[in-house]
This record gives C-alpha cells, sequence and structure tokens, in this order.
C-alpha cells in the first residue's frame, strides 16, 4: 500500500499496516518527516511523482492523508500518474473529499475513510502504532463504492485493529459536525472565556482541562475541517447555542437550569448504553449491500471480522 | 474533626484525614451512608444533634459536606448546638454559603473552602482516600476571616495532599463559573445536540467522551452548583454564546472560524504553561494577610507546606 501524507494518521498508518505484515511505502512533502521515518526503518520519499510511479506499478492501495487543503493539488498527481489504484482516504471530512474526488475524475476506484482518531500532536514523531486499535473506522458506502475496493479498505482498517463503522458520506459530516467539530469550537469558546477571568486558571481542574483538551489541537487542522464542514457545522453550532441561550434564559428569569441539565444527562446515559452490535450476515456486493450496510451502521452496528464479499473466494 | 455529610467528598476527606492521622467522626442523613461508612471501619452516625454534641465537647473543626440546598438546615443545627466551634465547608460555590454562614450567625468562626476534585459519582462509596492529592484546595480570604481558624483548615487541606490556593470568595465564584459551571452546560449542550443526531453516537470518539464526561454527573449537584452561583455563571454563557454567535456568522459569511480558533488555542497554551509558584513569604495573621494572600492567588500561587501563623510557636 502507498500512503501519501506521513503525519500522525498517515504515520501511524504505515506504522499499524506494517506491523500487521503489509509492505507500506510512502510520500511526505516535508523532507523532516520522511528522515524521520526512513530512521525509524520505513519506506519513504519526498517524491511524489516517484511514489505514484510505484504505486501504479503495484496497483498498490493508495492512501490519501493529506489535510483537506492538501488534497485537491495531491489528486491532480493521483489522476496523472496513478488513476487506475484503488484510493481511500482517511480526512476527517466526507462530502467535501467526495466533491474534489469526483472533479478529478476519480470516484469509480474511491471508497472515503474515516478512523475517528487522534491526538492534539502532529507529525511523524507523534504516530503511534496502536493509533486505530479499538477506534471506529468510518467506510463510506455511497452509492457509487466498488465492492472490491471497498473490501480492500475495510481489510485494511481490521488490520490496524479499528471497527468499521459503514456510512453514507452526508450522514457521516452530520454526525461528525455533532460530535466531532462542535466539540473543538466548544472547547475553543471555553478557553476564551475562562482566559479573561483572574483567578480561572489557578483553579482549573479536570471539568476545565477535559473541556479544553481539543483546543490544544493546532489551529490549522482545526479549521480544516470545521471550514470543510461548513453546512453540518452550522446546524449543530444553532443547535447548541439554542440550548445555551434557553439555559441563559431559565438561569435568568427563574434560577433553573433543570430542562438542559436533565436532557443532557439523558443523552449522555444512552450514549453510555449505547450497544454496538456486530454487523455479520451482509455480504458484500450483493443486491443492497450499501444501503444494508449503512442502516446498520446508524444502528449502531460495526464490523470486527470481514465481511464476506461476492465473487471472492473465501 | 467533625464531617457532616458524607458523600463523595465528605467520605472522601472522612478517609483522607484518617489516613493523615487525625481523628474523624462523621454524620450522615441516610442511614445507608452511615451504615457503609461503619463498615468500612468509620466512626459515623445518623444523629445530627449527638454528632454536633460530641463535636462542641472536643471544639473539633466542623466540615459541612452537603449540597447547598441542605445547608441551612445544617446551620440551624451549628448555632444551636456548637456555635463557637471552628467551621469550614466544601462547597463548590463560596458567595451564597458565606451569606447563609452570615444570616446564622456564624462568620466569626468560618473559613469557606473548596476542594477543586470530584468525579461523576457520589455516595459513601464512591469516596476515594486518594481524591484530593494534588488538588487545589480553594481556601476564602475574605475580611472576616480569623487567622487560627484560617491555619486549622489550611493543615487539613494539606494533610489531605491537595494544595491550598487563597481567593477572595467572589473571586472564587467567578472563577468557579468560567472553569466548572461553564463546562458543564457546554457539555450537556453537547449531548443533547448529538443525541438528535443518527450516527453521532456511533462514530462518537474521544472529543465527545471528553466533552461530555461531566454531563454524567447526577443532574441534581449540577443545578445545585450551578444555580447558586447564577450571577456569575451567566456573565460565563453570555460570554461563550457570543463567542460561538461570532464563530457561526464568521462560518456562515466567510467560511471561516480562525477568531475562536486562534483565541482559543492561544488561550490553552497560556494555561498548559501556567506557573503555580510556591506562596512561602506570608505569615497568617499578620497585617495585610489576607489580601496578601489573595493576590498571590490571583497570580497562581499556590500554598505546599503549612505557612507560619502569626502568635503561633513552630
Amino acid at each position: 500500500m502507498c500512503v501519501l501524507g506521513l503525519g500522525l494518521i498517515g504515520g501511524s498508518l504505515m506504522r499499524a499496516a506494517t506491523a500487521a505484515g503489509r509492505e507500506a511505502f510512502g510520500y511526505n512533502r516535508s523532507a523532516d518527516g520522511v528522515r524521520a521515518a526512513q530512521a525509524d526503518g520505513f519506506d519513504a520519499s519526498t517524491s511524489v511523482v516517484e511514489t505514484l510511479e510505484r504505486a501504479a506499478a503495484t496497483h498498490a492501495l493508495i492512501v490519501l492523508a493529506v489535510p483537506m487543503p492538501a488534497l485537491p493539488s495531491l489528486l491532480d498527481h493521483v489522476r496523472t500518474t496513478a488513476p487506475d489504484c484503488p484510493l481511500t482516504d482517511v480526512t476527517s471530512v466526507k462530502v467535501a473529499v467526495l466533491q474534489s474526488v469526483r472533479e478529478h475524475g476519480l470516484l469509480d476506484r474511491f471508497v472515503g475513510g474515516h478512523p475517528m482518531t487522534g491526538t492534539a500532536h502532529s507529525g511523524w514523531t507523534a504516530g503511534d502504532v496502536g493509533l486505530f486499535t479499538g477506534a471506529p473506522w468510518v467506510l463510506s458506502v455511497d452509492d457509487h463504492v466498488d465492492p472490491q475496493v471497498w473490501a480492500e479498505v475495510m481489510h485494511l482498517a481490521l488490520d490496524c485493529g479499528s471497527v468499521v463503522v459503514p456510512a453514507k458520506s452526508d450522514q457521516h459530516d452530520a454526525a461528525a459536525a455533532a460530535i466531532s467539530h462542535l466539540p473543538h469550537l466548544l472547547a475553543e469558546a471555553l478557553a476564551v472565556t475562562a482566559g479573561d477571568v483572574p483567578l480561572a486558571f489557578a483553579l482549573a481542574a479536570s471539568s476545565f482541562r477535559d473541556g479544553t483538551r481539543v483546543a490544544a489541537t493546532a489551529p490549522d487542522l482545526v479549521r480544516a475541517m470545521c471550514e470543510a464542514n461548513s453546512d453540518q457545522l452550522i446546524a449543530a453550532l444553532d443547535r447548541a447555542i439554542y440550548e445555551l441561550e434557553q439555559a441563559r434564559n431559565g438561569l435568568s428569569a427563574m434560577g433553573s437550569v433543570a430542562d438542559l441539565v436533565e436532557s443532557g444527562h439523558a443523552a449522555r446515559m444512552r450514549y453510555d448504553s449505547f450497544s454496538r452490535p456486530d454487523i455479520s450476515l451482509i455480504t458484500v456486493g450483493e443486491g443492497g449491500w450499501r444501503n444494508e450496510l449503512a442502516a446498520a451502521g446508524r444502528a449502531g452496528g460495526v464490523i470486527r471480522s470481514a465481511l464476506p464479499v461476492r465473487g471472492s473466494r473465501g
């Protein structure tokens, strides 16, 4: 397989795939990242063209592991040099990536992916062979996806220790806005608010540390994911602002925050008891498989062992 | 010492004080809590009057460790049975407690306290001898406080493994609104928002888990602390809502969340590098000591070893 971009996610992917017995080679724009990867014994290059020529020659699975803003120029290279390779990505938004891949004429061989993991750190040295262990890895089941490519990416995710969550790209983005992008903006707002109150940092304890942890993420990464998912994020922000305004008005008028506190607690309890059944009775490539997988994913289902693929021997 | 209320904080305090070699006895309203404490070998009673008679006879330090709503009736008992004992509390708001203590005529012997620690669980069984280790424990240095009582509570906090942060009650409450009460409401709003998005719980990862952790706290406890600090919390909510609205409008009009993300990241970085120097050159009870300690606390200073007390041999 061929990893384009050897930062936190791409670098961890290279380590995890190699540990699982796969052959992996990669490209990174910065020579520092490439040198660090080579020093750790990995096969890395600063030449995107040579890396993609090698992928084309071996029909390797290409993983796009660069931030959103770097994606279009990388897709230009893929179109020119390795247009027939199976293609996936690990970007935190899916509709915008899908649109860009479509504009580059690479849709046929593309299955969007998003491993739901990360840390506040970045770069090759922040990578971790265990980063994907137990994490949900979303694989798109949009109408166009090819079952053979889908199965290939499913095997990669499982090899890296993830559980696979099948989802439509637009539903992924609405969920990601609510559970990933909104939390980042809430954390930033909390940090800003506390930052202006004398004594606040002196008293900060776990509520504040947990509540602002993701505000330590590099601003460029936060902006890239929030701004690439703006429609869904605006809807999530509107809902959160509405809830906070209602609480503020209830506190001012009646001295009570009961409504928000009780509904928030109930929602968190539902989350704590949310079950994650195995998806096991669906064959990839068999009539209606994409919609069946999407429905199973919405119901909480995850793929923990590889599903059978139609037309493959198993 | 005498602990009134043997829930998470009071029960942990009894364990920690005992482990530090202090004699401790306590009262709890529910017989279940008392039986659980007794089963663990602690000296507990369901009689508030007998417990306070014992405190009065031994001039024990009384620690009020009940939720805000239960405080007035407990202060009635203290006024009747043990009005001359040194008195402190462990409640998460300080001005409202101070007001209630003043109304009960118990101000002279009172020093407000707030150990900045906790978990999402409650009750005697949730207690932990190490709950206070390394946690900031705020001690009020309001104009009325008596140096001998202040020193006695300082020793208790240090014995339990905390570091002491001296603060004025109103400044504590403004800070607590920003770093504790606001994070609870943001967590509730996040849980509610995500709870209505299909697929959100299926994809939830660390950003969501961390961002909603405190929404698992019992609603009554969250309401008690938020509603007892409503003026300060409204101010913090207004600021946070303003920041989120600006971000929402920037995202809608310009596709950018740069302002919030950059200022939030900068605030979190300031927090990460916030230094906690030792407070060591102030003598408790010496002219201006209360204001000197409050200023040192605002600057990040903490008391890690007991300060000298004027008129005490040491």
